[in-house]
């Protein structure tokens, strides 16, 4: 380990006021959203300012074998920037200019500015950048890029790497790497821009992001449809999927539906076993063409009630209400947040599963779906101060991801595999896709001290 | 190097017929369509029918230092797939299943069938592989993904790797690997998919594809615009890319106009400097709108002629004018086929660099671009007879590829850097991302079998 001499090294190497070391100061880098019990304490906490700054963080990293927790705003949820007993974490929150170029539709971000502020100001400009994180509001750039976020526009307009063409990295030996640029297409060297997005922090800590951007999309129409059973709103996914592009097709079960509105009173249908809100950002006349196509595939799958608006704002509330169901059932008690994902048509069983798991185990589970994409995030509800229900709570966690990868599927759609998932990212993988991945990490970092333990 | 006895070993490992080692059957196999005059002689060409055939030629070839060039169907333009002296050529192109899921829209494909045959059996189901090099009709799906190919819908639908989901690919020591698969997110583990796209054969042979489809488009409406000047054009292009999204913006210039009615008169304007062919493909009054208001943007930067037209058939003569480009300009001469592209405000510096360095080598250099995405094709034509003029012909390939650089650019928008543009890559990308690109290389191919002398 390292002492105060060494320290100094540190601040020394870096403008004034940028190390933290005392405890109070420190306690707040220690956890990320998944609040991981196991979670160490850091030797320092690194607000950098630049990409200099980085470098000598690294470079004095490699130098004292000290780990390096990349950090940005902490929302993450499968414990990838929780701290690593005597590590460094590394906070990109000061880190946040901007640059939008009109012409070339891009900008180019430092990666400590949140989500919103990056869609902020771009929108000043009559861009958009669409990746919309339910978290967008808390959540930064750098770890969108670094876990490779999706959220609710996925379903038409893809994920975060689908808009990242350039970054720059910093490796564990301080060298900072150009990759990519604001060029649409760029084939000149390995697809590297795309090997770091999703990397959680293992290969390189990125400090500047170049993203493509589109134009503003036109107001959506919105539908919302209430189902008698799970299984009438999974087969009205997977009608919807096979024939049309929907801007949006989120699911919300019973449980969630009522979390909501015990917290905030959203006038939804207490009495749905399932909703749907889905929206159509075509032009007026094909938007309303869409919804009305969606809105009898929803009563031919046997929807209860079908409902259609093409007021945007009302149908931001019904947006609002699914970005609320995770704070509201964070209220019942501490959770264990899957992010499961299956192929379309397997979403019926999965849920399905999700529900015998639950009455098994006996635990709440409700869940929440980017349907439209077979992303689901099972909500598993236990009360920390109880070891056995928190055992039936883990069993069951364990249980979804056995069940998701029997149905094709993936131990996380978007979330990451961080710290939390890492026991099941082996059999997810097979043994030679995982041999792989260490390949590359032990090529990139071989003294393995960028975010050790998360990942791989 | 290896003798008769040993590729014993391999003919013995590998299904009746699929090695041929008599030069006359070697001869198709020993250059793609940059026709290299460097390209080797084969020790033999397999032509491998499934992955367990692919594994078998990487153990003999690992076992035996053979060097491996992959190969598709050879309509490379940067000598990535040109034969290594005493190497194996490994062709796919008896690899040919395809599988279509309508009900997640993705296909599982192998590596040899054509990109117009997977584009034919997906649309049978209704459904749209977007990616469309114009050598579609020729190339292969495996080509495609090994150089994450491009074409005329990337402007609004992106490049090949965007459509990619999973892959198997065979390592160089013959582990088959598979990774992801027809979710449309996963980021269990680093984004190694992405990593192989765009590899041109140098990390691994993909023996199998999961691809996203769309649904089929909207028959497009269609524009195309002369232009007095080169710079009306291009700024036509920065104005109308700022703020819509065609689904095609392609460039000719006069030398491209006049080689294609040279060829096969299709009624083209020979006086034009520059033509524009733009498409929409949004919903019928979507589409009418925004033609013209492309239409009035072109006139505002001085188009001297506007036509439109909601008839797909006569669109589409448009687009194969445009597509015919190349194989016209052939008749005047070898070509070396450039690939520069530039941040689409920069087109206008692009372009009339290539007409001043045309001037001063005295070569005829046609250019066509997939302007909308700043992706431009100089096509530099030369008489290889003709000592002073090849010299000539290839200074000015240089000077295009320096000039690009300068501009922001890159020197290679989708043909890969094969082994042609090798002697630019370090330029290009600097020492850092050069020694990174190296670093990963090693990782996955220690003993370089894997197309040695390509891309690295
Ligand atoms: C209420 C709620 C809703 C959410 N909804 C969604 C959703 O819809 N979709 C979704 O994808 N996620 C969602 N999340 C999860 C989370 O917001 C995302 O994973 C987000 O991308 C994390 O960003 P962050 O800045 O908070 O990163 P952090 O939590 O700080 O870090 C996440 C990971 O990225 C690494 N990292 C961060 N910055 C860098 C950098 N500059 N360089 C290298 N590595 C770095 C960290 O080491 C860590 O491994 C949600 C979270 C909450 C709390
Ligand atoms: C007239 C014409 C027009 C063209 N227009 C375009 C265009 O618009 N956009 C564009 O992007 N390209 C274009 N090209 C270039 C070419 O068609 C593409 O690069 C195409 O992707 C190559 O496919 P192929 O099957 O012919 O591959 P090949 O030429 O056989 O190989 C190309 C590279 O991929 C590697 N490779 C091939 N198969 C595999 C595999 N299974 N596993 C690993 N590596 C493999 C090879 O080793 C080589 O490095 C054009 C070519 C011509 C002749």
């Amino acid at each position: 380990m390292t002492g105060t001499t060494e320290l100094a090294e540190l601040i020394e190497a870096l403008p004034p006021g940028c190390v933290i070391t005392d405890p109070d100061g420190m306690a707040g880098y220690r956890w990320d959203r998944a609040r991981d019990p196991g979670a160490g304490v850091p030797l320092a906490v690194v607000r950098a300012t630049s990409t200099e700054d980085v470098q000598a963080v690294m470079r004095y990293a490699a130098a004292h074998h000290v780990p390096v927790v990349p950090r940005g705003a902490g929302t993450g949820l499968s414990g990838g920037a929780s701290a690593v007993e005597g590590c460094i974490v590394l906070s990109t929150e000061r880190m946040r200019r901007i640059e939008v170029d009109p012409a070339t539709r891009t900008c180019v971000v430092e990666p400590g500015l949140l989500n919103a502020e990056v869609k902020g100001a771009v929108a000043e400009h009559g861009l958009w950048y669409p990746p919309d994180p339910s978290s967008y509001e808390i959540c930064s750039i750098g770890g969108n890029i670094a876990t490779n976020a999706g959220g609710l526009c996925c379903v038409k307009y893809g994920v975060t790497t689908d808009y990242v063409l350039g970054l720059t990295v910093v490796l564990a030996d301080g060298t900072a790497v150009e990759l990519g640029g604001p060029r649409l297409k760029d084939v000149a060297g390995l697809s590297l821009t795309k090997l770091f997005v999703g990397s959680e922090g293992t290969l390189g800590v990125i400090t500047r992001v170049v993203l493509r951007l589109l134009p503003q999309p036109r107001p959506p129409h919105t539908l919302v449809a209430s189902f008698p059973s799970l299984a009438a709103a999974t087969s009205t996914v997977v009608a919807v999927t096979r024939a049309m592009r929907p801007s949006m097709l989120e699911l919300m079960d019973r449980a969630s539906i009522n979390a909501v509105e015990d917290h905030a009173r959203m006038g939804l249908d207490r009495d749905a076993e399932a909703l749907l809100v889905i929206q159509s950002d075509e032009s007026p006349s094909t938007a309303a063409e869409e919804v009305a196509r969606i809105a009898a595939t929803c009563e031919q799958n046997g929807a209860s009630e079908v409902f259609a608006t093409d007021d945007p704002a009302e149908g931001a509330s019904f947006v609002a209400a699914r970005r609320m169901v995770i704070p509201a059932v964070e209220r019942r008690g501490s959770l264990l947040l899957e992010d499961v994902g299956v192929p379309v048509p397997q979403l019926g069983a999965l849920v399905d599963g999700i529900a015998r798991i639950a009455a098994e185990r006996e635990v709440e589970i409700p869940v929440i779906a980017h349907a439209g994409d077979g992303n689901t995030h099972p909500l598993v509800v236990f009360d920390p101060t109880d070891a056995a229900h928190t055992a039936r709570a883990e069993a069951a966690y364990d249980e979804i991801m056995r069940l998701a990868i029997g149905l094709g599927g993936t131990i996380t759609g978007e979330h990451g595999v961080g710290r939390l998932k890492r026991p099941w990212l082996g059999d997810y993988l097979g043994p030679d896709a995982l041999a792989l991945n260490r390949r590359i990490k032990a090529a990139l970092d071989p003294d393995g001290i960028l975010n050790p333990g998360a990942l791989l």
